[in-house]
């Protein structure tokens, strides 16, 4: 297998029927006490809570995501304990790819910066980019053709639409996003897209628009999206393509000393309505 | 005066004739080699070079602007770079905002982490963020009444019309996103936007949507962009309302031991042009 390529690495879990991705949405605050390192610090305490659950799901996952903004609101000791939650997911699953979801976007040469940040510092092999800016600006992104560059689409909150469904010449704009994108964008074979599992409808329009490209979808569980109307619009001609994230639901099944455990039978119970969803389409 | 309240701090400044913006991109590999600090601390020459800056360019700029990329690609030590950076202006010139140019945006829950990080941990005055994902994502940004919230709008990139300027009901994307920010997401009165100095026309529609705003205005100098017709498109009905960027030009005007006194004369030479714009007008 191809590690380091992130759409290789994807679609060798596909493969093995592993379509869930498990979100280390770690707050601090919610993570079970007994978990809580010594000497105040909460980043070693976000570390080995990261760590356990990677430890017991990284056979039954298709990727890892991290979303920054939790580990940011900790300041340096969080970016440290996102660098070595990676770490230890590239030691402990070297098959299992890192999404680091940061939705970043800037004008091209400070973009330069975000890639650093992303593929040298933190080593995750794909990020989130939002589109707003356009290709050009993303180019620093673009080029890294064994990195997955995820750009949001159709996002799963409430709100998404407010900017995303405006018609332009009777399209929605998500709906340009994912043409641009498919199109355009896609050159190097290493573009994903974001559509939230909160609106299967949308997801299965941008699915008929783009192929056989990857989409990444939050919004199972904690946030209500259906696993049957996700796999029914998101998969591909395949029935793959998914990458399903649920994050809470997963992370804090239990606050209890089986914390782990239980993120591992959250995990499989996903993993199995999701293989049974695509067997009986 | 108002400390601590963006918009009231950037009132003050420009009452003053301050409307120049010096942008911390404070790249390594630029830095003067007799500014570097021993022990190969990259993060302490960033430090130390920032500090120099400030202190002989404090009296004649409306804000600061760091942009975190070029901070997040040294990691852990970038981060403590950048908050040192804003403690140190905070400390020497308590009366300049600081904008973290960060173009952030996640789904509502998740964006009180670079809530935390950006006012809490960094100490940000002002923090600009991508409208992609709409007001109801948004609004643990905007509920930051004394915070600045400011929204890219017409981004100063050559690709920015990718998207920005589709058209929505015969009017581009980019004026949509002016007027409902100035319309709606402005109930606190915290809200500015983000309009490159490299697309005067735009600006000037842009400034006939949204009233009195703020508007912060990159582009100006080594992208390009004109300071007498950004003066004339971009300045409010009092002569004010900009927040005028630059960066590179002022801040690596010189590599020899005269850096800083450059920076201070690039600042006020830009500052000069800014005001002779304004009263020619």
């Amino acid at each position: 297998m191809d590690v380091g390529n992130f759409r290789a690495m994807l679609e060798v879990q596909w493969a093995k029927g592993n379509f869930v991705c498990v979100g280390l949405d770690s707050e601090f605050a919610k993570i079970p006490d007994f978990v809580h390192q010594g000497g105040n610090s909460k980043g070693a305490t976000i570390i080995a809570f990261n760590r356990a659950i990677v430890e017991v799901t990284e056979d039954i996952v298709c990727a890892y995501k991290l979303n920054s903004a939790f580990y940011e609101a900790h300041g340096d000791e969080g970016i440290v304990a996102l660098q070595q939650t990676i770490a230890h997911i590239h030691a402990i699953a070297p098959s299992v790819p890192v999404i680091l979801d940061a939705k970043r976007g800037d004008i091209g040469t400070t973009n330069a910066g975000y890639v650093e940040a992303a593929f040298g510092f933190l080593r995750a092999d794909a990020i989130t980019v939002s589109p707003y800016l356009g290709a050009e600006a993303l180019r620093p992104f673009l080029e890294r053709a064994e990195k997955g560059i995820i750009v949001l689409c159709r996002t799963s909150n409430p709100g998404a639409g407010e900017f995303q469904d405006l018609l332009v010449s009777g399209e929605p704009l998500y709906r340009l996003v994912a043409r641009c994108v498919a199109s355009e964008w896609n050159k190097n074979g290493n573009c994903a897209l974001v559509v939230g599992a909160t609106y299967p409808d949308e997801l299965r329009e941008v699915r008929e628009l783009i192929g056989d490209m990857p989409i990444l979808i939050p919004g199972i569980g904690a946030q209500g999206g259906d696993v049957k109307a996700v796999v029914s619009a998101g998969q591909d001609s395949r029935g793959h393509g998914m990458i399903i994230n649920s994050s809470r639901r997963i992370i804090f099944a239990s606050r209890g000393p089986d914390f782990a455990e239980s993120a591992r039978q959250e995990t499989e119970k996903l993993r199995d309505i999701i293989n049974q969803c695509r067997e009986n389409i």
